[in-house]
């Protein structure tokens, strides 16, 4: 295992630090239990929202926390579910007396733990809606999860609530808006290769050297269907067409995409998998009104991609548009 | 060979067109030649910047064209220089009359390429001053360079030059930042994997799975040492001390700082990078004044990364801080 890292015991803990000390004055982290917070937590009168989840998706969740977006996150071992402890002082830490969004993927592990932290927060007084994010529309039912797995909707999730969350909106609005956000967010992902978690130190999963593997999850489980190499525009047709069914999508419909790499895969292919997939939008009478094409939800360093789509509208692209100042998403500010 | 591509000779075109469409309303893309565009191009008054290279470098550099930073990028095929028909048609297209600023990076073919353009440019009655960035601290003349590689501090350069001619500063003073730059910044890379240009379609260097290169150039060009896989911190140390001692930084100094990605490596391990360069930097009394962590000038899919500390007075760090919107660095916009 080639890895840039110190021990792997030490990976979480030495990163947080590091992301600490690169974007001072935009959060802080606090160890024992693990959380990273907005520097000017908590604000009063402000609806706070976590999120969290397993380590190694990086920039999701803590390059995420900062103004317009979350106010915290809980980042737990790698591909590991934060407990809830973690998500406890997080949310204490950003309760500003206006209630707490929950964002949360749907893992299994992730499910009960912020489940539990919700509990303990709602007997200790503080008002928690929890949300749940299910977009993968590769498989129902997968290892670690029961029905879909949380996906890239998260990521605008994050965006469009803690945009809502900072302009003043109640809990129930913002809540609101993340459950408009699970209705109209959909995706799917594909993987070239696997990823090695550094404790484990050999490989998650293991392809073939012309083998693919379409409707991977962001922690390696298994997709829909394992197959020989494919041209991008044959890859990008068979997911988006997965995608853009599933909702469905249909003439007219505004949208909100991500191009998403999963950490190992270079800018160049990005951007040739969102040139087919603009194609089919046009093809379809979709418009992409709004993009993002990188790494924002990851899988260490797997090389591969995967394609979200949100349907937006002018409402929820305003609450895009809205200033954001983060590690990993900055704009307006 | 496993790439999210369609065909390897047309990977620079299509990635163009994705570019270009994910960005719709920021750039514009021109073929044969090709060159992308601000949107808004030419700016009367204001002096343009353009610059280029071999593409399998994303975001640079078409991904730094917008508001606050190039007027124009030139991408060749992939580690290949452009052509001096594609900087020609840049420099015309972003002429605004106050003279346009080529930044060169230091391989022979872009210095020929763009000296030819210059050449024609001036002949043609635009003043043209051009600056070759060559900050790369691993080696002394190398394979495509005579002299040092030019290497990160081109990202840092174009921010800065691209603040100065936004607010209306002459060519000779955007120029002038431009040389301060190239005095006042310093970088070396490493490897822990090679990369594969498609159109070869196997790996550009052999490394054991036990072996990393330290000292590596942006296409793979050999480096100081070949040697066995080490701890983050060791690796940091060797070159953060070959990029100080070589400037060198000193006690008190006020720096930029980008722990860069090679395109293939995970945030997580790039931000345990930044935490070991923070603490020796801290050591030695060097202020982080500013930082970017994460994939700027990239080597396809290698997995490695590289270091550029770059001392900044207070008014290089205003210029810093200036607004800009781009694809690849967003801020203030």
């Amino acid at each position: 295992m080639k890895k840039l890292i110190n021990k792997p015991e030490d990976v979480v803990r030495e990163s947080l630090l590091g992301m600490a000390a690169a974007h001072e004055g935009l959060m802080k982290v606090h160890f024992d239990p693990h959380f990273v917070v907005r520097a000017d937590a908590p604000l009063q009168g402000k609806v706070g929202i976590i999120s969290g989840g397993g380590s190694g998706h990086e920039p999701m969740h803590a390059g995420f926390v900062g103004r317009g977006m979350l106010d915290a996150a809980c980042p737990g071992d790698i591909f590991t579910s934060p407990t809830p402890d973690q998500m406890e002082a997080a949310s204490k830490a950003v309760n500003g007396g206006a209630g707490v969004l929950h964002i949360v993927k749907n893992y299994t592990g992730d499910v009960m733990n912020f489940d539990m932290a919700a509990e303990i927060c709602q007997a200790e007084g503080i008002d928690v809606e929890a949300v749940i994010v299910d977009d993968d529309v590769a498989v129902k039912d997968s290892l670690y999860t029961t029905g879909r797995r949380g996906v890239g909707t998260t990521v605008l999730m994050e965006k469009i609530c803690g945009a809502a969350a900072e302009r003043g909106d109640s809990l129930a609005k913002v809540a609101g808006y993340a459950k408009a956000c699970r209705e109209a967010g959909r995706s799917m992902g594909m993987a070239l290769t696997s990823c090695t978690v550094p404790s484990v130190g050999r490989p998650t999963f293991e392809l073939g050297v012309d083998e693919i593997e379409v409707g991977i999850g962001i922690h390696g489980e298994p997709g829909r269907e394992r197959m020989k190499m494919k041209s991008a525009r044959e890859i990008v047709a068979a997911m988006a067409e997965a995608v853009i069914e599933d909702l469905p999508f249909q003439r007219g419909d505004q949208s909100i995409v991500m191009v998403n790499g999963m950490g190992g895969s270079p800018l160049i292919e990005l951007y040739i998998l969102f040139n087919e997939l603009a194609e089919i939008a046009r093809n379809r009478g979709i418009t992409i009104a709004r993009t993002l094409v990188g790494n924002y939800i990851t899988s260490l360093e797997m090389q591969g991609f995967s394609i979200t789509m949100m349907k937006a509208d002018e409402d929820m692209l305003a609450l895009w548009d809205a200033p954001v100042l983060t590690a990993g998403l900055r704009w307006g500010a």
